[in-house]
């Protein structure tokens, strides 16, 4: 699948800064650099970064809105080290072991070390934020407090039935807010007036709920070539993702029973697995999750129509929430 | 041990600003508010802060330098918050379950809420910076990113013979980032010159070497009713504490076989924490040690001579400077 215009333009640049950011030469740095994807763990180059979808709509919305890239570039760099920090911190919370098809930070370097490599990049993304001014720091610690709180409500959903109104909740916060957030960042950069940054939030909401859905769809349903984890991930890690949530709602006392017995066991077998994505395809819960993604998705393009983005912007934009629509990785 | 004035006379107003900074209702800022002894398990009131040394010394050099309490608060209780939050991931990483004499985050409330808990606290340090000015969050975050380094540094000693040398440097980050810090940012809201600030400072790396090799003393010989902690717990947890390269230093060929023995040990049993105290006092590690912390303290009332402090805040910071000498907490 051919990735959208505004996933690739400023890739390089963001690249670079990332570089700058994590140069350092203690182990700590370079556990840094395997983190973001930047190096392997032998400290060769690497090109393993994941999509960069947040500095990327930082840095499309400032210029878009006529600010500069260099001055939006170390806000931008600053949110995708906010991201990475909670990534390696979230694999140690999930004993995941993999991620983008590599050992995770903790899994290779201990949970100490984990800890710590985390710490330093929520830090560093601050020591970035202050190179881009007073607002900039400020939308991104409040950015980060609430994503902190989204990880908070979900590591509480453990062991308890899930409603959809209370993940939806959830993912506003803990996947939701980095992605307002990009948008924020790049209205600030470019100057934009008050109603316009507020417009620019609003459909980051919508594409921040369409983009967690389709990764939850992926969780399940997802192909391990492609998205580098096993296929059920999310069943087997006993994740309460929208999957499961819909497929709790809809489901008869039979196959509500399955569920629930197989979520409250400690560890769940392959057979267990496949036994949950049978229910969850007899219940349709695919289709209902992605017609979720096309309904946000629909709300992102009709907020879209009110700012003030060129034509070129425009068309740039509603490739990229297409790309969401149907992206596999 | 009467307290010196520096830490009773801003304990009321530390208070008051950690308790608004951690209002939030939901179970995180509770865990928060645990950690730093504000309230116990069930969220009644509790009396646990620990010294506040960080951010009395903040409000006391600010004052002292003629500048105001309140607008110095926020930049004091971002660092207390910063302190806090490396104590609640410190604990994760040293598999430490005492703090204070009560459970540590991690033993409480399981080790994935307690990384999620330390990161929320780094992050509204920031937000409390933010209130205190883009200064104050420039060396808020330089202090941070050098004391996590310092804990990288700390976390790499595991399993190697440590040289006092290589440790004064780690205890420079590691403890002394955040002293220095609290002077420095002392300067900064009384609007103090440059010259003056780096005189704070150096007088800031002295305590701070003081304070710390106090703290290593106590957790060998530390009276287990005051510190909170078992007596010997450092070389329990095979710490490598400064009383460690001390000893192995001075140990001659027979001792110096039992402390690279017990300390290559998986677990380390009671017997061989007094084997390994017996060779430290047959060594005078104590001594050697306490000659240390008053070494560094008279260079910190050298410093001290050089700045311009009134008498009063002169005695006011010599009686700080003879407790850190003398404490047993």
């Amino acid at each position: 699948m051919t990735l959208p215009r505004i996933l690739t333009r400023y890739r390089a640049q963001v690249k670079e800064g990332l570089l700058k950011s994590l140069k350092g030469k203690s182990l700590l740095y370079a556990i840094l650099r395997y983190g973001v994807g930047l190096e392997d763990e032998r400290g060769t180059p690497a090109k393993n970064m994941g999509k960069l979808l947040r500095p990327s709509l930082v840095l499309f919305t400032a210029e878009e809105l006529g600010g500069e890239i260099e001055e939006a570039l170390p806000g931008a760099v600053a949110l995708e080290l906010i991201h990475n920090f909670s990534l390696i911190h979230d694999d140690i919370q999930d004993c995941d072991e993999t991620r983008r098809g590599k050992q995770t930070v903790w899994s290779l370097y201990g949970v100490a070390q984990a800890i710590n490599a985390g710490d330093l990049m929520q830090a560093l993304a601050v020591a970035q934020a202050v190179r881009a001014g007073e607002e900039a720091v400020a939308a991104l610690v409040d950015a980060t407090v609430e994503m902190i709180e989204g990880q908070g409500l979900d590591l509480a959903f453990e062991g308890k039935e899930v409603k959809v109104d209370s993940y939806l909740q959830m993912i506003d916060k803990k996947t939701g807010a980095l992605i307002r957030c990009a948008f924020r960042l790049g209205g600030l950069f470019a100057g934009a007036q008050r109603d316009v940054i507020e417009g620019l939030v609003e459909m980051g909401r919508e594409l921040g709920r369409a983009f967690q859905i389709r990764d939850d769809l992926l969780g399940v349903w997802g192909n391990r070539e492609i998205t580098g984890k096993p296929q059920g991930s999310d069943i087997r890690r006993r994740k309460k993702s929208l999957p499961v949530a819909i497929a709790l709602a809809c489901a008869s006392g039979e196959e509500q029973a399955l569920l629930r017995e197989v979520y409250a066991k400690e560890e769940i077998a392959d057979n267990d697995v496949k036994r949950v994505i049978t229910v969850m395809e007899h219940l349709d819960v695919c289709k209902t999750g992605e017609e979720q993604v096309t309904h946000y998705l629909k709300c992102a393009t009709h907020q879209l129509a009110e700012l003030p983005f060129s034509e070129q912007g425009r068309e740039d934009l509603q490739e990229l929430i297409d790309y969401l629509a149907r992206r596999e990785k």
